[in-house]
């Protein structure tokens, strides 16, 4: 079957358009085609980019055309642009934090003791998230309390914007057992011993982060807590981040 | 030229790749290949995904490709996984709040007054996007004050996952000039109002987020306000969100 027809096959599943003077033309009020190809298919892409399509975005597993029908606004939505990641302050009742110094990146070699930070999983929460890094770099259990504060970015990772979270959590247990693969060491260590590293206070972004951290060990800041609720459409469950400091009429159960 | 011909040429443009026994292979400790395809080129994605190449991303104009070298850890780096979103409660010193009703979507013809709400832009900050949508829609001119909370869904739009800020802003013009293309009608409506209507009782988030602008406008709650600072590594001007209560010893100018 040559790749023409397969994707006039692909494109007849669909009955609300038709091929008509070499264009995709439309019925019933539509105004864009979308064409998903999982990549057995790939065989198709060349055709159907050579039909006007252009690509919107991929997974590993496919790609996702689409082709807006001229003379109408173009409404045809934004593929993702972010990626979210997560710094954890983990803090003892010693005041003592949890820091790492990693194995390979930026920081590789540089003596530079930071905290646990990570990238959130597609489909993961940010709370979820913080628990999970700090126990797969250092091992220690710990509750998420509250997000302190966080920090969006541009012109990042291919030319994604960032937004990273700096959460605060509480350790259940205290016994590090690092993970080898990306940590070269961690341990608890004085706050005040963290904050003074010329790599903190040399940084304006890192300077603030500290400052804040700071603030909430000695009670004067709250950041945002989660709260489980139900999201108004979908009924799928999913957090609220807020002020902790407001009891509202709905349920309140942090994470 | 042949499109095995042509992907030869793209590959052989990086020294670092060598074509040996019908596999890439690496020196130099590199352990991926990437190819960025322009839109132009899809006549060489068959033959790279043939090859072994699985797609990463894509954009409008590009595919991205990826080969991960068998026999180490795969890190490649995720792609993309958040939408962003905005709400904006804007609240004037009557207490009236801007609501729109929309004309497409699930609100057409409900009668449903909302916050203007919209997408964030790729590369735009939050804060920006609040003031441009309450622009857009509404016609008033408004200031940034403080992101109220923010809600985490998943499997949202095309899988990926979706985070909406609540932001808080000021008016500073107060004629309601509507867009037509989406908003069927734009009105100051006292708040108790807006938060009486069953929609916003009925439906536990918006309950949440209702409660919280009431808090707001007692003076009962502090949510993050924008403060611009520099990444310590990129040296990029960014925005960190934070609790405006709390003073820190770097500089403090919001939005």
């Amino acid at each position: 079957m040559s790749p023409w027809t397969l994707l006039s096959l692909v494109l007849c599943l669909e009955p609300h358009f038709l091929i008509g003077d070499n264009r995709w033309t439309c019925l019933q009020g539509k105004r864009g085609v979308w064409i998903k190809l999982p990549i057995e298919l790939v065989t198709l892409v060349e055709p159907a980019v050579k039909e006007g399509f252009y690509y919107h975005h991929a997974e590993p597993k496919y790609l996702m055309l689409v082709n807006w029908l001229p003379g109408t606004a173009n409404t045809i939505p934004a593929n993702a642009t972010h990626r979210v990641g997560i710094g954890a302050f983990v803090i003892n009742e010693r005041n003592e934090v949890l820091v790492v110094q990693e194995k390979s990146g930026r920081f590789r070699g540089t003596g530079v003791w930071k905290f646990p930070t990570g990238v959130v999983d597609e489909g993961e929460d940010i709370c979820d998230a913080a628990v999970r890094e700090v126990k797969e770099e250092t091992g220690v259990n710990a509750k998420f309390i509250e997000i302190l504060a966080f920090r969006q970015s541009h012109k990042s990772f291919f030319d994604k914007s960032d937004l990273f979270f700096v959460c605060m959590l509480q350790p259940l247990s205290f016994d590090i057992h690092k993970q080898d693969a990306e940590i070269e060491a961690a341990q608890w260590m004085p706050f005040e011993q963290y904050a003074a590293q010329p790599f903190v206070h040399g940084h304006e972004l890192l300077r603030y982060i500290s400052d804040i951290c700071s603030a909430k060990m000695e009670g004067r800041y709250t950041g945002f807590s989660s709260v489980p609720t139900v999201t108004s459409f979908s009924q799928k469950n999913t957090y609220l981040y807020m002020n902790g400091n407001v009891r509202t009429n709905s349920r309140d159960d942090p994470c």
